[in-house]
């Protein structure tokens, strides 16, 4: 089955919707999600930047709220902005990479529901722990495992390998054949991209 | 008839898609296009940024120039990267302000097409007597206006209502009821909320 890596940043406002949406959207074309949680600090800190780009340009700021108010209208999602923005994310991030991969939507969206849909603060271990309540899992052995030295190393490489990718910003898709599509707004171009095989299209005149 | 603001500005390369397909993208929904030159160096330098932020964020501009690739394959539109990028695009603004809003859509495209579809330069007057000629202008009487005090205050004022707009980049769609849409992803879905009515849909449970 074709299998497409989706990139998320729990802070990442427009990873909200698309963690809500891509798991129906990718099965209707008959393919496969894996979810990848990274961090987008480490690599907005390789630009220079040492706040959410949405803090440190308020004009961009001001349209990506409004944005998302239309879009979460649009898919019946509520939206509530939590304070601060953006929450810290290291924790919920090494959970969701801790936890085996098939578990991590669930997680995910749980964190985003609270986050972007209720306004509620994930950074908190309290916090993090009643969405792996919720979720079924054993919190305290899944928060010592995110915690540990290993649970530490493999959110570290998971940061390393979305650097290595290239990847400008979240949520991102990225296909079979190394195609990065970034936004909410691309999921369905990627998800299309893949179901019609891939980099078939590659062959272009175009430059 | 419903009427949207297109606000492009020559130097930006997702403009250029953008502009080769909204006519008929909003003629489809019975939507009218009022063409809207401006600069977004002004815009830009608010935000501390002396550069394209293509440029200025390289991770940013690898992705921008193949995602690029991919839409103009899509879209069977040539695309070949003016050198330096970006043109210096005052004297093109400033025209294509000073024509006639009718004017406006076939020299802005015979513009792009020469700028990213041929990969010329258009900072020059030069390319842009060629262009205006194209069109079926008289060139001189046209870079006479544009070059006139007059017709560098339009173009100032344009800068000024995009501005006011808060347009955090090009291209953006402005529709009747004042919902700003950026980028040329976000095309459709701008003519649609213009061609349901608008604002109708703002009365949600959404934030």
């Amino acid at each position: 089955m074709l299998t497409i890596d989706f990139w998320y940043e729990f802070a990442s406002t427009y990873s909200y919707p698309a963690a809500m949406r891509i798991e129906a959207l990718a099965a209707g074309q008959g393919v496969a999600v894996r979810w990848r949680p990274f961090l987008l600090g480490p690599l907005f800190a390789d630009q220079g930047w040492r706040d959410s780009p949405f803090n440190l340009f308020p004009v961009k700021g001001r349209y990506m709220w409004r944005d998302m108010e239309r879009i979460c209208a649009a898919l019946g999602l509520p939206l509530k902005r939590p304070d601060p923005f953006p929450q810290n994310t290291l924790l919920a991030a090494r959970t969701a990479q801790a936890l085996p991969e098939p578990a991590r939507p669930a997680f995910s969206r749980t964190i985003y529901a609270a986050e972007f849909g209720e306004g509620r603060p994930i950074s908190e271990r309290g916090a993090i722990a009643q969405a792996l309540a919720d979720c079924g899992h054993d919190a305290a052995s899944v928060l010592a495992q995110a915690e540990s030295p290993d649970g530490k190393a493999a959110l570290k490489a998971a940061v390393e390998d979305a650097r290595a990718l290239g990847l400008p910003g979240a949520p991102c898709v990225v296909t079979p054949d190394g195609e990065v599509f970034w936004g909410n707004d691309r999921l369905e171009t990627a998800v299309e991209w893949t179901a019609r095989g891939g980099g078939q299209n590659r062959d272009t005149t175009c430059l």
